[in-house]
């Protein structure tokens, strides 16, 4: 598990705060047993909570369970399920500061199926199959109507993914595709995502660089086709030997912007 | 604790699924202080979650605590109580498949006190005794306004276990008694129990047989007084050396089919 | 954690249950980490379950987090806070029975921050510090707008503690201030303290003896300038060499009397 807490700031006008106190938790529960025949089964609930700001404060929840099994390269499991599209390698890549900040940087723009931290998810299925440098992920859930497949290959210390995702869901136009690529050389990263979201084009380009001991910046900027305003994301992280300052500020596509500061850490 | 997952099947117009996903995770938090004079006081809740189908979705919950104490063979406990009915030795024989597909073996057609896993339950008190090859269990709960007793005996490999339930609420009609013997002649099981709640009779018989290395096949037929048709279900466990993969299929009151398979397993 | 049940007693007319089962489970989940400058980085949830006679019966619930650091004599920490009044020494002193009974020992009258055992608290942030003898603990939440602060001194076995809690909600009125002392000679404890919430006064003095191997009386007696009565109360505790058997009774400001008796245990 892990936890976070710091400071959330908000340019927009009417924000619910403009000045946020911001805290997570989040614990994994996870069990497993595995057969004389090499079969892993495994069942994972999370304990999540966390507030930001004064709207809203609520208690901690636990999540709906995701449970399966895996052998060899193949893994199956059902219930609340990670989903294919939110589990693109490269899809969150270029991401800043301690919380996020909204996820600007991902290139996918509308609903998704993903692990549900303290809630119900959508009671789906799921097959992760992955072989050395090659991974696929196909997921459906009855719930949300959603079907989504991605596939990677690692070369080195690139790697390029692609995904598409199908909604069936009468009135809903989450249908999706998207490509990313990224890799590191040497100290410095890069990136790139292209996506499309029911015919919104999105774009994103990113960049890290490691500066001597314990210090990362990173920055994207993306270009979304239904945005006024061209968006970018700038932060750092900093090692303090068992926990991690990270801050970021990033510009939206209303062209206001949010920040934050804090630490997060590992148990 | 432990945790399964597979599929259900219904054939009833109208259902909410034909066919479902099904999963379940249950971890049991138990905590026990023994005294200088040898009194155990313990406490438990159950984290419990899961879900079938596309009703109905949700997380997982916390159960309320079951609290008490035991010395020799004698246990009292308060809150979340177990239910001297539904504790009664012999009560589920004849499960089977997966999930128990909706307890058709059961011979107690009304309501009775049980641990509540995610909820609240009846806040209710309850003493168990054990001595030897007897024993006794009475519950009542202020709550749902229902006294249980139960009372067993086993001998060599053969139970017989009887219980009444006095239901004071007004309005309310869920008196029953019922009686239930079972046991083992080597590799085959036999049961049998009879059940009156509120003038309506059942009857369940029940059978099971190992076959071969983990493999077993259970069986009963029941007759409930209120329904059309007459109930039966049929199931089998095989063991993966170290998880169970388990199936089933019943025939309910109205004609209709329930079946599921899938695996379970225990950490 | 820790866990305890019993019976509850309340002679007021139209109390929800003149005698209510009692029980309560409390987890709390913690988790650390230190960097190697030696800043502990700190998180906690609480899981809490129980429930108290027939109304309003409920399941568990895991609190929000508070999460924080410290350093030195040093902690900052930001949402679900424990709150400087609710922390002030000696202002729960005197408090008698299994569960406290109402906390009528307690001389502020009017609301304040503490942490939130199954629910969200309010989201804020405190900080507490101590150096030998002395301590000090300032909170504040933009949820509640109440800023508090406490500051204490002990000397042997005496303790010294002064309150002052700002309200800034429009419309209420919890501003508060309070004194406590007290401490303990041999056998005997000894204690007082005083407060004033909105202009109402309430004081209280409180004594305790130790009774043999592991038996202690307290018994406190309370004026509220807000209540037509004296309120009083009398306990006692007993050890069962690993867990306690409490009770008590009060009396409160209408003249009516609640009683508990029962165990609780530490785990």
């Amino acid at each position: 598990g892990g936890a976070r807490f710091g400071v959330l700031y908000d340019s927009t006008t009417g924000a619910a705060d403009e000045l946020a106190l911001h805290n997570r938790f989040t614990l994994n529960i996870d069990a497993a047993t595995e057969t004389d025949s090499g079969i892993e089964f495994f069942a994972r609930v999370r304990v999540r909570g966390g507030n930001s700001g004064t709207a809203g404060i609520t208690n901690s929840g636990v999540s709906a369970p995701r449970v399966g099994m895996s052998v060899g390269g193949v893994e199956v499991a059902v219930g609340n399920i990670k989903g294919a599209l939110e589990e693109t390698p490269g899809l969150y890549d270029g991401a800043v500061g301690l919380t996020g900040l909204g996820d600007l940087n991902v290139v996918a723009t509308g609903n998704w199926d993903s692990f549900s931290s303290a809630g119900a998810g959508v009671n789906g299925v799921e097959v992760l199959y992955s072989a050395g440098a090659f991974g696929a992920h196909l997921s459906h859930s009855p719930v949300s109507d959603l079907t989504a497949l991605n596939a990677s290959y690692a070369f080195g210390d690139w790697t390029v993914a692609a995904a598409y995702q199908d909604d069936a869901a009468a009135g809903s136009a989450n249908d999706t595709w998207l490509v990313t690529a990224g890799g590191s050389l040497g100290n410095f990263g890069l990136g790139a995502a292209y996506g499309d979201t029911d015919g919104n084009a999105k774009f994103r380009v990113n960049g890290s660089a490691a500066l001597g001991a314990g210090t990362k910046v990173t920055a994207f900027v993306a270009d979304d086709e239904s945005a006024a305003e061209t968006i970018w994301g700038l932060g750092f992280t900093h090692s303090l030997g068992g926990a991690v300052l990270a801050g970021g500020v990033v510009a939206d596509g209303t062209g206001e912007n949010q920040a934050d500061l804090g630490v997060r850490f590992s148990f």
